[in-house]
């Protein structure tokens, strides 16, 4: 039922997340748009965005100078449909703010000789429930 | 480039989380295996259970005698091939002990005119390295 071996997903899946983050962390957030497909999801803390042109604003519009992932899971899968499924639990940290949770999901699908990410869901790990002890 | 009308995949996906979560919490658990396509795979803390069968051992032999979800937020999406994917987050009870906050990945597909979960990734949210704030 498995589109794509295990251990070849695992690799791609952890180099994704790996280029990702540095992209995202270190270069310039404009690059990142080059890891969607064409016409991509992103919904980021609730609000959706659709195609590549709606994520870059998103992606490049965030209002922090520097940012810092620190991945602590990542889960890989391949899917029926020869698309990885990654989700992703860390901590970021943006210029003087206190470190937060996070929590993201991508689902990457090969395209043009390219693995490229087609959907995504980011959210930051804040309950607005508290739950009794 | 999606497969599934936007209003319909949230509400397919907003009713299994609903009854996904009410068969854990409330129901014999051995029954949240219907929701599950026959070559499913979950990824529980690390943990991959490849099929049905193995999937079913997993959700009914864990240590506990009750558990209660809250969830925080659902995010929904289509894909590009008619699937549907979930990101939850919220919170866990077990028994006596402290809440503990989760994030779960549902991949759905249509089969045999039921949506089933075709992908599961399971995480409780413990990171394991302190980020300096």
């Amino acid at each position: 039922m498995q589109g794509c071996d295990n251990d070849l997903c695992q690799k791609i899946g952890e180099g994704f997340v790996q280029v990702y983050y540095n992209q995202f962390d270190n270069t310039n957030r404009m690059e990142l748009v080059n890891l969607y497909a064409e016409g991509a999801t992103l919904t980021w803390e609730g609000m959706v965005f659709h195609g590549r042109q709606a994520i870059a604003g998103k992606l490049t519009g965030m209002p922090f100078q520097q940012i810092k992932h620190i991945i602590t899971d990542q889960d890989v899968q391949p899917t029926v449909d020869n698309s990885i499924l990654i989700m992703v639990f860390g901590q970021l940290k943006t210029d003087n703010d206190p470190p937060m949770a996070f929590h993201q999901v991508f689902m990457l699908k090969a395209q043009n000789c390219n693995w490229v990410c087609t959907n995504d869901v980011f959210r930051l790990g804040i309950h607005n429930i508290p739950v009794e002890s």
